[in-house]
């Protein structure tokens, strides 16, 4: 039978039907074979802006991990987000303003993040940390996310391993329903929701993943994705962009680890991971708690999770933490 | 230069990119293949749970349309919607009550809804009509969807004709949204904000697709989706389930006119479509206006989506109905 679960931070109520993956497919997913086009990523073809900053230069290398802005930007320079309605009071636009940059995460031509070294990998999180400050110092950005997609059916169109950073204007709305999910639960529990969270996690676990001695990893109790998992630090901290090299060369160790038995999965071609991180418009540390989702794309999205934003679920999450923890 | 749009009636921010579908894309689409195994939809083979409903019976065939439960449900039978929270205090769990129904469109092996006849559509319509008013009827749900989803990149399994009908115990967010924004623009402007948007886009004539008598069918201003097109009655209509048959019959034939744009558009392999309407637990009929949704399924969802809630649409609405309003 299937169960409606509620997200403990949104109040998003997902529908857990592990029945449904016995459905019949007579559409059977093919592999997506890339082109063999001269990559716009490697370093010996690159075809990108100029870089905004390099990472792990040494004597044969001049770079490890890269920053450079998107050629085919969705936010752009600009000092203020100005919002202008039209003639007739209906309808408004805005100025693309913020900033849209790719984190090219080694020379050559990596496909996975499987295959990083510890270093590139280390260094990738030190680009987002970095380029995060570089936009909570720009005036007109008040949230920005490391964001990443792997494989067509995750929306990447490039194969070379690389990530985004996005600075936005505003904070979008499911940062913002988290937020508001969190403030809600700190004034009836007078607890940080992602600090409670990760306490009976560790206490039950049914859905732990990994646990390190700063990180848990785990399968979100409510989760919308079928194997999504999410790395939290296990103390409270609300903003990314504060941590030092220590923490995230701890976090780039699990963050391998588990994307490794995410893309080892036999069922998983495809994933995107975000970091969700306090706004930097908010002048509170107490209530929101930095973390990274990591979503495996097996199911498309259809007209129930468009029409009604309601996810439908095929595994449940203590089955996935199973699968996952089995996976090398 | 890419520009914010405000959807006039959630508030919600859509990226217009238009610049990005230039981008290269290494993963080339590869069309799916549907297996050859028998259809659970045909008549002749046919494999679901007992008819709940049928139409069109005449001596040649026992129906022409029908209706079956989902034999693989996303809710199941049950009195009322009970939320129950465990022992920890932080997750609750609730029964998924409510119905998951399916419209079989046609007894023979269609694969489109261009195939259909006009009858066939105008009693696919009767039928989500009449399965709304039993939904209706059932005190557990208040809140019903006829929802199709066409081809595996919009998550449909089945190749032959067919939607699905959810009665959910709650109303779901988007909804949610659509009916919070609508509130909001009654109380500042003393109108529905579907009368409003048709009026105006009537005048303006800029994104219209079709206009019959009774509908319009339009590319809405803040399109989350490429081609995505809305269809709505004229006059103001707040429950799709009140609509007679004269009515529905003018809907299938415009709802016909414009699959047939859908389908026969070069870039689009899938879609989804989903009727709002407002919810049965409502007692307002001012504000909320009954509309369908067809969203194209060109680019993938990616992180930047499932990150932020922010969609990124790379085909201006204005460009959009051009190219609808030329394909036949």
């Amino acid at each position: 039978v299937p169960e409606f679960r509620k997200d403990p931070v949104t109040g998003r109520w997902v529908i857990i039907a592990a029945h449904r993956d016995a459905r019949p497919n007579q559409f059977p997913q093919r592999p997506a074979v890339a082109s063999t086009t001269a990559c716009p990523f490697c370093a010996e073809t690159m075809l990108t802006p100029p870089m905004v900053a390099s990472y792990g230069a040494h004597e044969s290398r001049p770079w490890q991990v890269c920053v450079v802005p998107n050629l085919y930007p969705i936010l752009s320079d600009g000092d203020a987000f100005v919002v202008a309605p039209d003639a007739t009071g209906l309808y408004e636009t805005a100025t693309s303003v913020g900033m849209h940059e790719v984190v090219i995460e080694a020379p050559t031509h990596m496909t996975s993040m499987s295959q990083l070294t510890a270093e590139q990998t280390r260094l990738m999180l030190a680009a987002y940390r970095d380029r995060m400050q570089v936009m909570r110092d720009t005036p007109a950005i008040v949230c920005a996310m490391p964001i990443k997609n792997v494989g067509p059916d995750a929306g990447a169109s490039l194969a070379h391993s690389h990530s985004q950073i996005v600075g936005l204007p505003f904070v979008p709305p499911y940062v913002e329903a988290e937020l508001a999910g969190a403030a809600r639960f700190l004034k009836s529990h007078r607890e940080c929701v992602f600090c409670s969270l990760i306490r009976e996690e560790l206490r039950a676990d049914r859905r732990t993943v990994a646990r390190t001695e700063d990180f848990l990893a785990w399968c979100p109790f409510a989760s919308r994705f079928s194997l999504e998992v999410w790395i939290a630090p296990r103390d409270h901290q609300s903003r990314f962009e504060t941590s030092d090299d220590l923490l995230l060369e701890k976090l780039g160790r699990l963050l391998q680890r588990i994307l490794r038995k995410i893309e080892s999965h036999p069922r998983i071609t495809a994933y995107n991971y975000y970091f969700h991180s306090t706004p930097f418009d908010s002048d509170r540390d107490d209530h929101y708690h930095w973390h990274i989702e990591i979503i495996p794309r097996i199911a498309k999205a259809a007209g129930v999770e468009w029409g009604t934003g309601v996810h439908i679920n095929s595994v449940t999450p203590e089955q996935a933490a199973i699968e996952l923890r089995a996976q090398t």
